[in-house]
């Protein structure tokens, strides 16, 4: 990013998918060029992701050399609040413009560099990027972004499962386990599943797939299942629940690989 | 990876889509701990692959602490012969998992590791960790091996266009150039498309979407291009050509993000 006087910057780097080794040398190096590092958090799982966030600043960087704001990012269901950067009446995507333009402008000097950091890779199912650029569309606050591309939690996970994603010169989609509910996506025999709160994969465990599922991936707590899928769904179901349970929330991934049909 | 007396070991070590501060901590890691790199190339764009390669090598590990082997990876055509690790007859995934068989068997102690450095992330579109398998299945060497996840040339193409892959919870797949010829993937809206020569974008230059390309992605010669398809389409398709025209070979990649139909 060019350096302009008296002109905000703001990186988005993306931090890799839990192990903090996961971080590239482009990112550290921003992390080293941030004066105040903007951390938003979720309440449930506030205090094991941001601790992992700090341990990542306290590594990397001399102390005393940069400040960290914690704000409270506003969930879905607006059952959060009271934090000091709680969002306002209004629609969440707006409510988050709000929070981060005060952030921005009311943290940062006018030659200053904030940085958001990402799990995995803010290309993939983060808002952060839309958020920004809705805050640049109000004209309020200026200032110029870039972003540090991160390890996915997609990459992480098939790396531990020592897969691909595609199969040789084939398509892979990445979508929601919501969306995966609805019917196997059109097309495609892999799929990557994020964001499935309701383990979706259930509904197709009469068909002929595979399964490589992992939950906290690269971190110390990280478990992996794989397999057919009319085998290691169970088994995903029951552990899923049982760590869920232990830690209070979770964060997985899957892919679904299914066999060509034979004919 | 467990350190295990008498077992060959091999890291498959993602080094990012271009730019050497793409490597990850853990990448560098790998990198540390291993003895001999083997250096696969395709002919035609050797010099400059290779030499960022060593670059890398020569700038986090100290001289003499290493050895590279470099061979010729078969061309589908089989075009190439006469390297010392040439195809023998055979079909060309064979071909390769000779050579790799003959890499790790020759040039490795029982208790060495080995590295193969992959381009952007080994889980896409690379076909090391398939190859690697067919070795292990012949049963003729044993050794073990792990992943290092990369920066994909996807993640790095976005990050530099400052755009998501997919957008609000919607899903995205990557594929390749000659599937994109015979259809627009159902299902979807934006699209990866890599391994794409023939610039399959040009049949959609009708429909209503924007195209983001890129070009030697991360390294100085980095070419972007974005904007609606009709217009940034024959920009693209020009720019292409000269580049490759100026540097012998050329690797691109591109999303094309489709704008839903208005009814």
């Amino acid at each position: 990013m060019r350096q302009t006087r008296g002109v905000r910057k703001i990186h988005v780097i993306g931090i890799g998918a839990g192990d903090p080794d996961q971080l590239t040398l482009q990112a550290v190096r921003a992390l080293r060029s941030t004066d105040v590092f903007f951390l938003l958090d979720k309440g449930e799982v506030k205090s094991d992701l941001t601790r992992l966030r700090l341990d990542m600043l306290d590594a990397h960087l001399p102390a005393g050399s940069y400040r960290v704001v914690e704000a409270r990012d506003p969930d879905r269901d607006r059952k959060a609040g009271g934090a000091a950067y709680s969002p306002a009446v209004g629609d969440w995507r707006s409510a988050r413009a709000g929070i981060y333009q005060r952030l921005i402008a009311e943290e940062l000097d006018e030659d200053g560099t904030g940085a958001f950091l990402v799990w995995g890779d803010p290309a993939l199912y983060d808002s952060t990027l839309g958020i920004l650029q809705e805050v640049l569309e109000r004209g309020e606050v200026e200032f110029a972004y870039d972003v540090v591309p991160g390890i996915s939690s997609v990459s992480a996970l098939v790396a531990r499962h020592r897969t691909g994603l595609n199969r040789v010169a084939g398509p892979v989609q990445i979508t929601t386990g919501r969306r995966l509910a609805e019917g196997f996506p059109e097309g495609v025999d892999d799929v990557v599943v994020m964001l499935d709160a309701h383990q979706a994969f259930r509904r197709y465990a009469d068909e002929d797939m595979d399964i490589y599922w992992g939950a906290y991936i690269g971190t110390p707590d990280e478990i992996l299942v794989s397999g057919p899928l009319a085998e290691a769904g169970p088994r995903i179901e029951r552990v899923r629940a049982q760590a869920r349970e232990r830690k209070g929330w979770i964060m997985d991934t899957y892919l679904l690989r299914r066999h060509p049909a034979k004919d």
